[in-house]
């Protein structure tokens, strides 16, 4: 864990820098599966799940009956778990719906636009030792509100070959037909190009291990979309000498705990927090099942000691958290100035895991500083807007002679005749 | 022209098929710029400029004095034209802005999200036989109104070492500090990574050849987002037995002048039409100052005859054209149905050249099939939304038992933690 006290400007970066993600050594790897997928789909598909997955698999796809049974097997405590968050993150995604903007420019001139759903659309879900069925809901929930035509699910198999039953009932909870027991550069290049029993999708969404990563982006050189690039999952966590140093640790603990990867930062202005945390977290962390890994990851981050609030909020924005908690009892000064985050938490009971599952926000976030530009999954993720114009004969006399000025200036000939033919026509029925 | 009289749905695929662009060759040159901008910086850039475009440049910023000259070299007209087209753009994309969205999604669980610019985003311009300062307009303009505090336009020096009078015009009415003659690859890898005098930016944004399409698509590699991955422009038009042939050619023509790969579809119900066309567009070929380029991209071009509007629609769907226009007499049947295309042109006084310029829609569109899964560039294009949550002791004590259930079911025992933490102290204080 490293302490720092009072970093000059000119150090933040460096002190910063999240750790180099090596995107060239997994090209050459991803290029080979993308052509093979491509070329031999399904046989393809079904080699790679024995080679990397260690499953002879003769299905891909995941039967009904499967589900049903799936269903069966989930607690009826679970259940209801899982029916509130989807309550809370629909009641969230739908007021993001827009009314289509209508707006007449000039006189004559309407443009509007209008949301379409992507209408295919895939849906990765990383296996490993844990069946993230809240990832689920986080990308379904919106896909089905937005109205994609086509949701397929793609996740790896488990040891015994089948995919955690948490996994399917969340599926099915929410509306989803298709899903496939495939993982890995091999489901990102089935979704891109389609194979016999896969369908291809137009956009790709969901978190991976690093050769998703990778093969999420190489997809997008052949025609697919993705939500956002990714990185290891990240925290920064704002507090002030309100805060309660138990509570603090443990939402640092449990970013830490999703890998050895995990970046977990404290930002404070108290010498109280900053000298009592490292006891707590250690305390803290010896009864967790994965404290290994939240280990690690605790031995990479950092404790930063600023010497007032307004140094902390530049920091934040600098940093572009992934996840952002500020308890402050200042906090409207941070709530305004935040410029670059993916989700804040804002108060000592909003702690991260509650947004991770059913306060109703989106966990799928950018990471790797990408909230200086991107938004998290969100609704319009999976729509796209289309603009319309319509132009009355008045409408075209208003704008006709600038369009006519403008093509000329930009020696568009064309585009200024295609005004022209309509402008004299008009005259000669006046 | 080829002329094509009901296709079985089988063969649209192939027939709409998009030239295919050649990724792969262009790539190993722009990795080698990349890694020369990134460690010599200006240096590399200026001799990447004197080696593509022919100009020894001394200073890669235009100067406040030849902004200040360009402003007094463009004819009041030409002024008045590019005000009307910005005012025009500037109201529709106002209209784009949404409200914060806020849902208490249970008790004491309050979620909201907030909008914030891009803070640095970079405008590439293309140079070539005309100076496009209608592009200017499309992404300055909204870039203006999210607020993005940096704003780097770069485009291509012209054959005397300037830029055209139009475009520093037109920057400079739209409040752009900070422009540069630099353009192709060197222009993207400057913006990606930053010079001693271009600033490194967080997206990059607009149009061009080949090499810049591709040195955008690598620039996702090192951390900066683009608008949308490009081809050549191109217009799909409908129109039925009520349209005037003259008109339909025109539009057709206004496309094709682009240049020898624009894409130019027809598709028509109308037997009339379908036959008048050819004649129509040989005509108003002949007087076009670009018509060997339109010739060549009007003998790649398709007219199909389709048996009825219900396949017409299907195929407009299936294409994903950048630009529709629609003429029909049964408009709204088309406007209901569209699911993919970027910019829609309705009615017989509505050329797609109005678009272009002046409507107030956005020309910035995505191409080749794109459309199926990413808008136009839109005001959304130049801000991020973040997302908050507040959750109170009533909130927790409502979906915190919910959050334990399913931490514990993923396995991520301090996620569970945090929560039983928070909901143990609530208890003691009861």
């Amino acid at each position: 864990m490293e302490k720092v006290i009072n970093p000059k400007k000119a150090e933040w970066s460096s002190l910063l820098e999240r750790p180099t993600q090596t995107v060239e050594d997994i090209e050459a790897t991803v290029n080979e599966i993308f052509q093979e997928v491509k070329h031999k789909g399904d046989e393809a598909i079904l080699r790679y799940t024995s080679l990397f997955d260690g499953q002879q698999l003769e299905q891909i796809e995941v039967s009904k009956e499967q589900i049903e049974r799936a269903v069966d097997n989930i607690s009826e405590e679970l259940k209801t778990a899982i029916n509130l968050a989807k309550s809370n993150i629909e009641w969230f995604h739908k007021a993001q719906i827009t009314a289509p903007v209508e707006v007449e420019t000039m006189e004559g001139v309407n443009c509007w636009t209008q949301k379409k759903a992507i209408q295919k659309v895939g849906l990765y879900i990383p296996g490993g030792s844990a069946p993230l069925f809240s990832t689920v809901l986080m990308l379904a929930v919106p896909a089905q509100l937005a109205g994609c035509e086509e949701v397929v699910l793609c996740s790896p198999p488990n040891k015994d070959g089948s995919l955690a039953n948490e996994i399917l009932y969340t599926a099915h909870l929410c509306g989803i037909k298709k899903v496939f027991k495939v993982g890995g550069i091999q489901a990102i290049a089935a979704l891109t190009y389609g194979s016999e029993t896969i369908p291809a999708v137009y956009k790709i969404f969901g978190p991976g291990n690093q050769f998703v990563t990778v093969a999420k982006q190489i997809a997008t050189k052949y025609g697919v979309a993705i939500d956002m690039p990714a990185g290891p999952s990240e925290l920064m966590v704002y507090a002030d000498e309100s805060a309660n140093s138990a509570f603090v640790a443990s939402d640092l603990l449990s970013q830490a705990e999703h890998g050895t990867d995990s970046q977990v930062v404290l930002v404070t202005t108290s010498k109280r927090l900053f000298s009592e945390l490292e006891v707590e977290i250690n305390a803290q962390m010896k009864p967790l099942p994965r404290k290994e890994i939240a280990g690690k990851a605790i031995q990479n981050s950092k404790l930063i000691l600023l010497e007032d609030e307004t140094l902390c909020l530049d920091m934040i924005n600098e940093y572009a958290p992934e996840h952002l908690i500020i308890v402050s009892e200042n906090e409207d000064f941070f709530l305004k100035g935040i410029k670059n985050a993916g989700s804040v938490f804002v108060g000592a009971y909003t702690p991260e895991s509650a947004g991770d599952y059913a306060s109703g926000t989106n966990h799928t976030l950018p990471t790797n500083g990408y909230a200086k530009q991107y938004s998290g999954v969100n609704l319009d993720s999976f729509l796209k807007s289309i603009t319309f114009q319509k132009i009355s004969e008045k409408g075209l006399k208003n704008i006709g002679p600038s369009v006519e000025l403008m093509a000329e200036a930009e020696g568009l000939q064309a585009h200024k005749h295609a005004i022209t033919l309509r402008l004299n026509q008009l005259k000669r029925q006046e």
